[in-house]
């Protein structure tokens, strides 16, 4: 099958379709004016991500039981606060500061491109990130998903194949007839596995306008897209 | 709590947002005269409808393994095509008329009640239909939820509890927090066992003008709110 016959699109969010390095980067800022705190915020943004892949995979080997996104979300934050030594939010401060997942805000195209592409195709998103998070995520910064799709229903975490499978499942749809759209290369070639068709969009601000590394934006030549951004996707994809 | 707490209001779907009965009337008839038939699509429809619950049945006492609503549509339709003498179908147009409930029509308040409340609360549908069909559906007529929850993610049919408790899980909300919004007493009333809230909405045609019996529209005294449509809903609850 061809790219013609793509039904349904589904995302990767975080990083893909949002931009939390800015987002966190921001409200900590805001924070740290009503607290009087000196911090990087962009270093603890990044900080807290790259505790991301970490506990996943303590999920994923078994060396925590199944927990939400969120939970895992505010383990990582208490590391990191520990780590640039803010030792006084109160407790409506941690949680109001980790509910920053549930805000993030998307990237300046993103929006615009989603609206285009849900024209023609079904969107949905296939995140690690929990129901409620994407739930809230999307009215907060109006992003029109037609359904939600997380990783937390199978309670399992991509790359695990559970959550491709589950996407296919649930959008019964035969795997050919369903993309995935990502930033991260290893997502795309898991997908692409289970029968996925694929594009990638590299976000060379992922991790700031400063990082080193850069995050990875070479397209391995086996994805059926390579796009710089949700507008030219659609416009790749004929919408 | 009180309602004043509802953070996520939760949606029954067939018959309380959607009119099964008129769309799928409008599109037998619509068929009919393309193939020349003479059938009381209104009966039809019916007779389609009575034989949900008995196969939901079949499938919660695992005389069938678990099976979507979508197929479990298409049994119900080959007995009903065999009940009407309708014989001459072909596979094609079978499949297009079994996928009508893909493309149920509103009731004429529940698109505009529907955008006034997803103001103020997340909008999940709680359905025994699948993912797939309730996304479509969505698509096709406007529907604005934030979030598709459906049977299927936990392989049960309500009132399993296993449905309302998903809920519960995957709004991340105490269930004093969401409230269930539907037609049909006994399904108000088994969310209410799991502590939602409860509002109901008499939807007298649900099986047409000249129904016998007519729905059940007497509201139990413990449900939370008795609304004419969703707009009063609306209304009701201060949006």
């Amino acid at each position: 099958m061809s790219i013609g016959d793509v039904q349904a699109l589904t995302f990767d969010v975080f990083g893909t379709v949002v931009d939390y390095y800015s987002t966190i980067r921001s409200e900590g800022e805001r924070l740290a004016q009503q607290k009087g705190l000196q911090i990087d915020w962009g270093a603890f943004a990044l900080a807290w991500r790259n505790r991301y892949n970490p506990f996943l995979q303590r999920v994923e080997q078994h060396e925590l039981p199944w927990t939400k996104l969120d939970t895992l979300h505010r383990l990582a934050l208490e590391e990191v606060l520990s780590e640039f030594q803010i030792t006084h939010l109160t407790e409506e401060e941690k949680v109001q500061l980790n509910r920053v997942w549930h805000r993030l805000q998307p990237w300046p195209d993103s929006v615009a491109g989603l609206i285009r592409l849900r024209q023609k195709f079904v969107l949905a998103t296939l995140s690690n990130g929990n129901v409620a998070l994407l739930t809230n995520m999307a009215k907060y910064s109006s992003l029109p998903w037609d359904c939600i799709l997380s990783a937390e229903l199978v309670r399992a975490y991509k790359p695990n194949p559970a959550v491709y499978q589950m996407a296919i499942e649930f959008l019964d749809l035969p795997a050919e007839q369903i993309m995935l759209v990502a930033a991260h290369p290893y997502d795309l070639l898991a997908a692409q596995s289970h029968g996925f068709k694929t594009a990638f969009i590299p976000r060379p601000l992922e991790y700031g306008p400063q990082s080193d590394p850069h995050p990875d934006s070479t397209p391995n030549p086996s994805f059926d897209v390579v796009a710089h951004d949700m507008i030219d996707l659609a416009h790749q994809l004929g919408v």
